[in-house]
């Protein structure tokens, strides 16, 4: 169980890695939303393998085919089926892996669990089933934009570079600018140096993505366990490779004083206001009107391309030879899955929100 | 909506800081669990206020009173009912407070939300609310006690005072040994100076709580939406002043090389281990069973003890004078409140993976 | 688990029928509503035992205590938890049944399901859990009552004696004017003299309750699994001895041609209307204006006031001397229990229909 | 929202009758069990249109796609998604409708509901979605089946013609041995001719379902909201056309005496039974061992083969004239459905009833 997200806005998901075919049902999507599906292959497109010199080299269209649930380019109110075919797998790379334990992988968890696993591609584990949640999170943020929001995330950190700006100082359409996705381009430079090292020795890095969401109105999240922050950190945390969820100053609180971490009202363009915005826009778990901001931590890929000393179901000690094609570092593909998530989250609660007062 | 934590094991909980009780149900407690409701009261006890010079003067007994669900020691399967009366509340405290925005409080997104709220005691949005948590927690720890599995949580950091040994170097037996919740004794103590510091300056200080999960067998989390970090993530996110969460080294990671981040599997006294436990003990979602182990960071309290400059409804801005009785840190009263979230969300996954194989 | 009703606006309910207290959590009511506590309190007590000489003996005021989610008269938009105090139980008279199983009760089930059940007057098999339904179904009546929409149900049979007229023809001012809610003076003579006779032989009676609600608008339920219809259905057979459920002509359209059977559509003061109403105001699973009927019946008693042949849990046949005190018919009591459910789940589907379209 | 069916065994449906696809996700079937496509694909082929004389001359083959969550013939415990693609639509056949509301039908209620609808085929409203629920209900059927448990489905009523014996007295082994899935053959012709009347007359009829499931163990269900008679209820209403649930006995019980009424429980072959079985295998909600059996009546179709007045949006009269294909009466076609939704709805509670005790 468990393949579904969202409370309201659902995203019932399947798929594994090289299996015919990914995909999902939304449910909960409102009817009468203008949907452009050519933008929506666009942003599903963002998260592709294949399309820059640090990501993967398998090489995957990833050509989204809506079934259900829009005619003449509105929605009906009415859940939305899709699918992904996949196309370029070659199982055989993974024969050898069928019986070993790749380190830091979910081989292992996979087979404790279930008792059986499809070993080709880490099966359901890949990032691969990260696509239909494109889907659902690109549909979520065609209606937010509509409404005014618009949701950025930026790479902030490649293992040891960090960009040292905070967003506000960034020019965040530059985002796209570059191929790791960090809108500042001195710091992307080094960035890109340094996955290129990395990869030259076999290496994988990790890496920080900041999100930033502009124009969500005062008043969504729920009080107790559906706060907003509570189930952003839940869906972030979901993506593969993700380890920890820092809500706006996040972590650095433990070291302020109140004094100095409070964000002060003001009444300012006839609104509610704060001058500061440590919060991140969540107070009480619900929104207050300021910019919502977070971050998210990756872990560096778990496979290597060098040899790797590990153990198979018999508990023998085994040496894989790297093969398969993956990434040095996933940060910069995890961008767009970091928007798609927050745009899930945020149109879940923009619909849990229309029920709150009568 | 969204009083409800949890899949299968289930807390729907209720209550204002100053109504008259707070309470909840718990549906999904499996039957034949032997309880122990002495030892429940005892447990919900470490969290309660006015128990020491580290926390609020407000002093509530936290009586417990179970009104369904056991018979004769056990556990029927059924729901289990609860209630805890208020009873030391001072409404009038709150009345100034009742058209002001107090800095970092739920206040005004409480307003924002629902165009009214309860202002005694900050209603709903009170960190009184977790007192409904333990009782949940608590029920699931003694049965998760009886399964081998040992939860416990420490204090790690309080303002600028941070606890460097790791886990495993520590005694974690010590834990209640001081008022903090450090099992540290020297460490404890300066946190216990940090806190008197601020607290005579009507200052508030932050922290971090570390939990540590022992016992806990492979397999428990599920694949994609329903991973075991990310539903712990979304636990700890939900606690009142919880802004990060880092599972395992968590947002260290990020600077680290795959290389070095990897937990190489050996086998080990008959059974797949690592070498080292980088990830907290859960890849792809999934515990690996070694320890699962995590961190999570409270911001200062809001609430100062000196005057404070804010708006009220209208955007007037006035000066609230301190009253109430609050906590200058949270983190030792977190501390139990962390184990209870831990404690629910790994029961709820025990039954999860009860289902997970036919 | 699953003491749970509802999907947005859910009460999670607790309680044996001779433990502490039976209650609830409800959650997913919408902030701002003007709730009227004697009037809950009033239509709650229409359900308690001992207010007639057709129900049992048992008195139990039934006081509702309200705990939270209210304030200065108005829902606060978080949940409502509440406690009803269990006080006139006689729980010796059980002692003999607790190795028993009562011909027809849950008795044996449970203990199948659960291997241990509290014997107490049936425990959570008890129709007292019941009183926890008619308080969330009252709250949401409240709220329908404000929009116009009108829920009445009434006796339509008792045993054998029926009520000939549809609920067009009725007057259904006069449901409570007599004890078995019959608004038909005469059959409701016939149904009194009914249960009399057959409780003086020890005897009960089965019989169906009619459920009108009138001014639901056009809209509201969910296209697949939703259906108005089938959540009605659910609701229904959820309240104790309920089998059967009829939706409009219900059973009797099996016999029916397509050309008798279709309700045509006229374009009637400025609306869409039928010119008639088989399908019960529900087309598709979608209100259609009309009004809504249903039809649910009740099997008779299984306690009956006569020594009973049954079994031990050691498979020995012993024989039940008839004690307790129960209803000869379930039937009148069970009518307000009809009503709160329908409005539980009108509520529910206002709520799903405000997000229905953007 | 609301697509989706099952609590632990879920469904999630998506597509309209003559979109490109319909399909699902299947979620929490257990990792191991062992599946047989063919067998799937025959199954779902008994509810496929155009199979016989009694069924609409559309012709779809029904080709079911899976496209995960199995490997190498057994089920991974990830989630089964699949499509099946619609070839023969004929859109242009629905083209006059797309402005009218045909009676009986969910033109007019979904347009209230969503402001706009697909109107080709009836979209989301039509029966055509059901052949989700054939695979949803196949997989689990093979399940079930391993485990003992037979469920068989049968038609016990055409329009006036009636099969008098209960369905112990049947040869159930017989049901598809005719067209109108009836198990005795003398009844089966006369249900035959009488629909070949009706549809020579432009007309449909209407009927009953009788649906029996044997190897149930006592414990399935759950004592409050989830009853198991009150899911499959909701399950069976929720089929396109069904207007009435009875279990067991049902509406009878309503004129029964308890004394009459009650199953008596004796101890035989080493187990608790009962002497009778009115209530048709569940007892306070929960399984009692005894065979399971209930009824559902269908309307007739309300697509009549004749020219048909009614308004179009506008509030104009206007007359329909008869085009596409369909049944004259759908029983025969809804037998495999009962089935499969009575089989979705036992293996949900089988996966309950796994975590009842601890």
């Amino acid at each position: 169980m468990n393949n579904r997200f969202g409370t309201l806005y659902t995203l019932t998901s399947f798929g594994e890695s090289h299996g015919k075919a990914l995909g999902g049902v939304i449910d909960g999507m409102p009817a009468g939303v203008a949907i452009d599906e050519s933008a929506l292959q666009r942003f599903v497109a963002r998260r592709r393998p294949g399309q820059s010199a640090v990501s993967t080299a398998r090489n995957e269209a990833d050509e989204v085919e809506l079934l259900s649930g829009i005619y003449q380019g509105k929605t009906l109110g009415t859940s939305i089926g899709f699918i992904v075919r996949n196309t370029d797998h070659r199982s055989d790379d993974y024969d050898e892996m069928a019986r070993c334990y790749r380190p830091s992988h979910a081989d292992y968890t996979y087979e404790a669990k279930y008792g059986l696993r499809d070993p080709r591609g880490g099966g359901r584990a890949s990032a691969r089933e990260t696509v239909a949640r494109m889907v659902a999170g690109g549909l979520a943020m065609q209606l937010l934009n509509s409404l005014g929001v618009k949701i950025v995330a930026y790479t902030s950190q490649v293992g040891t570079v960090t960009l040292d700006e905070e967003y506000h100082a960034l020019d965040l359409s530059l985002v796209d600018s570059n191929i790791v996705r960090c809108p500042d381009e001195h710091a992307a430079q080094q960035m890109i140096e340094a996955i290129a090292t990395a990869r030259q020795q076999g290496d994988t890095l990790g890496g920080v993505v900041t999100c930033v969401a502009q124009g969500v109105p005062a008043g969504l999240g729920e009080p107790v366990a559906g706060k907003l922050h509570a189930m952003l950190g839940a869906a972030m945390l979901s993506i593969n490779a993700a380890k920890s969820f820092d809500m706006g100053c996040g972590r650095k609180f433990a070291a302020m004083r109140g004094s100095q971490a409070n964000d002060t009202f003001v009444w300012r363009d006839g609104a509610v206001q704060t001058t500061t915005n440590h919060s991140g826009g969540i107070q009480g778990g619900i929104s207050n009107g300021e910019d919502i901001w977070f971050e998210v931590a990756f872990k560096p890929v778990a496979t290597l391309m060098r040899d790797i000393t590990t153990i198979d179901r018999d508990g023998n000690t085994v040496t894989l030879k790297a093969k398969g094609r993956h990434d040095p570092c996933v940060v910069p593909r995890a961008v767009p899955i970091v928007e798609a998530m927050t745009a899930m989250t945020l149109l879940d609660h923009y619909l849990m929100n229309r029920i709150a007062v009568w």
